[in-house]
């Protein structure tokens, strides 16, 4: 791709993200899109064939990118408790990060319950998560670091379900607390309690 | 209120909840859901003035009902810890009674987000619950059920977080697990690490 043409896609998306934000997937036009990136229709159309194909690339973009941070192999090389505390101050980092941008999370998640095709989109990577972390307790049980009488996927839904739940508070308010603390705080008591104690 | 006058009230609740579950609350027109609850819509704005009255009269029917369920005087009684093994089987019992419903959680939190009316009454009942959660860990930490040395509020927030995120994902993906176990088993996590040993 040309840089202008790269250029001009990445603008595309960046309108795009802010309007979602702001308004919402179903709210926000593809007219809007244009107006707010300064583009044509026609260039539009040149680089996504619909709004939802350009919503899925930003789901793709932004779940392959958190993934790359968390399971990255300076990461998850080794004490797997170590790990898991480590990935949690990650999220805090994702926090920062993403800030703005934040209600795009939850408008996957509805998204998804909705749409077939977002759905499919949206659950590949999170399953692959989900393995991942499962796969990550079983290291810990076999290494002798995590305790040999817990399920790795019940374990692993625990730790996603607080991040996600964690996620989910941050955007509808952002100020009650300080989130990044309850991230690694909260992931430090589950760590503890699955630790095999040495 | 008038029997007939209920029952209309009644209908039309039923069909908004309906209609915002499968497209959403933006997508639902004040007249789709008139259609779907075959009233007319003079009928509709005898009992709501908008369509945002409606989904926050649903709102806080909802988030007073749960709260009813996990505050009342049976639940809150006794140690703190068995307390809030209880609260999440009672969770459970969320899960199942809601069901087909769960997307509508996740709609308030997104409009939740950009809506400074359903913000507003959204976010007393959370901060309520919030605060009730803490209040009962401080009693915990009184009677001697709970470790003295961590932040109730803290620990509310991470339990808050954990239920939240649970329901997230069984709205998203809900066969992917057995969810009310995931209830069960994270809270009893966090629970065991809070409680003081005796």
């Amino acid at each position: 791709m040309q840089q202008r043409s790269r250029d001009t896609r990445k603008q595309i998306i960046e309108a795009a993200v802010a309007l979602f934000c702001e308004a919402g997937y179903e709210a926000a036009s593809v007219a809007d899109i244009c107006d707010r990136a300064g583009v044509s229709k026609g260039a539009f159309y040149h680089h996504f064939p619909s709004k939802q194909a350009l919503f899925l690339d930003v789901l793709e973009d932004w779940l392959g990118r958190i993934d790359a941070q968390l399971f990255s192999p300076s990461m998850i090389g080794g004490d797997v408790p170590a790990c898991i505390l480590n990935m949690a101050e990650m999220l805090g980092f994702v926090f920062r990060e993403a800030s703005g941008r934040l209600p795009i999370f939850m408008e996957f998640m509805v998204q998804a319950s909705r749409d077939q095709a977002v759905w499919n989109a949206a659950i590949q990577p999170y399953r692959r998560y989900q393995n991942r972390f499962a796969e990550l307790i079983a290291n810990g049980q076999k290494s002798g670091s995590i305790k040999e009488n817990l399920d790795p996927h019940l374990v692993a839904r625990v730790l996603v379900s607080l991040a996600a739940g964690i996620l989910l508070q941050a955007v509808v308010d952002p100020r009650a607390a300080d989130w990044e603390k309850v991230t690694r705080e909260g992931i430090r008591m589950i760590t503890e309690k699955i630790r095999r104690s040495s």
